[in-house]
């Protein structure tokens, strides 16, 4: 577990750095704002999940490494500003790595607390991509999981292959690299190719509701 | 109870059908958008208020048909799509008894956890109609119970006549009906008669605070 | 600790006055809307600090008095309207007050939680402007905390104050106005001089993440 240990530090630091980029595209925040909205795009998944699963103290009340590792991870989007606009292919692989990480803990810990598949799966997906939805929410942008290139369903399709998976006994270290690349691959493939999922309806409605 | 926990699955596929309408207003958002939408607008009240009671495991995670009603309700409001445009003054209807049901439930379970008459009302009142504030919130729209007609007043003074005749040990299933018909009558007739609140105050003011 | 709840108290009734201006500033909500969003402007943040802490029962719903002091503001603001728009010096320096009592009241009750020195000065922050923040986003602002002068950076350095004089054995009482002054001081300069954090970069960046 210490391996997996260190990726979550790397990837709530990951995280904090995309959030800290997105925060500054739109306005121009100080660094407070940016360190603010970085802090809330890292915990904001996970801060959920676990407020909704009752699990006290939640993740980073219980580690503090977390909270630096988002201190970290905002120094960094400042001092290599310039380079990590060149990065954009890295940082894609990364936060690609991030959420299919952060799917997988997130229905585990879902799983160990006693819930059961249907729930651990959403509370794996609400990991990967909540802290997104809050960061696009304080920055006025249309939740980017709504319109963008197949996102929140590659983590969904991840946790129920490891629930699958889980379900048949597979091993725990297998599972994890197994569930954790299909989401990888179906994110990378949705990019590359420009796929994204059958819209629901063109056609607009008012409603009195 | 049973026709009750009915009922309650009912309003939960209720909502999420009237989540997911409402999430295709606006943008064209995919199968994936649309379902989150249902999900939050169906859930969303029930589970702040369970997170504020600290009341776990919260609703749709201690049950999970909750989530197929979630998902049932957004599948048919794609198949019915066009039906249900046409459908507005039943969609109008089903709403009305979705709020009414939510607010007494919500009501009875803060009681039921110790909460204070004040406390319970606001409980009731948020797990009718904060569901959709998030919807309206992840779609950018000011929430309506801001600008509509009675809406969110009409839960709160359902709860408030449930909470009296609660006091008054009125029986539990005669004042269900009472207080659920109450919120029912005022929503339906703020609407036909166009019934709003007064205004706070209309002058702006810009303040440093 | 009397006089300090009966500031607890005061302070939730003055954010709650502070709310309702809010609210009126931009559309023209109901009395519902004015005293909706009161409420959860003065209640959000010490709410948000509660569950994230998993302290049950949160703060309103343990004392009522402060639902009640919510209410009392709303009316107030409602009914000494126009003497409140010529009164913006003593709205002020009430917002300075109340933003740096709640964050001495949420750390310190981080801390008795048991939660460590970096999670309870985050923790005091919250207390003091997650409230504004969620009022922000349900009134379409930008939150004030990503533009404003130095606000919720004073609330973090008097929390930071605070932890370090409780560290060094420093009475609570005296630490209790020590580092309520620096946030109330840091504060009043900020606005009186016009400062501001430096900003993060200016540049703005396209990124596919």
């Amino acid at each position: 577990m210490k391996v997996q240990y260190l990726f979550e530090v790397l990837g709530t630091a990951f995280f904090a750095i995309s959030g800290a980029l997105a925060a500054n595209r739109k306005s121009t925040p100080d660094w407070f704002g940016v360190t603010f909205i970085g802090f809330i795009t890292a915990i904001g998944g996970g801060s959920l999940r676990d407020v909704l699963l009752g699990c006290y103290p939640i993740v980073w009340v219980k580690d503090v490494y977390f909270i630096y590792a988002i201190l970290g991870g905002t120094v960094l989007a400042s001092v290599f500003y310039t380079t990590l606009q060149k990065l954009r292919k890295t940082l894609f692989l990364f936060d690609t790595l991030g959420i299919a990480l952060f799917t997988i803990v997130g229905t585990e810990k879902a799983l160990s607390l006693g819930a059961g598949p249907e729930t651990a799966a959403i509370m794996g997906m609400f990991s990967a991509v909540m802290g997104g939805v809050i960061r696009d929410i304080l920055t006025h942008e249309i939740p980017i999981i709504f319109h963008k290139e197949i996102y929140a369903t590659a983590c969904l399709a991840g946790a129920l292959l490891y629930l699958t998976l889980h379900y048949f006994h597979v091993s725990r270290n297998l599972n994890f690299w197994l569930s954790g690349s299909v989401i990888v691959t179906i994110r990378i493939m949705a990019v590359r190719y420009n796929l994204s999922l059958p819209k629901f309806r063109k056609e607009s409605v008012t409603s009195t509701i």
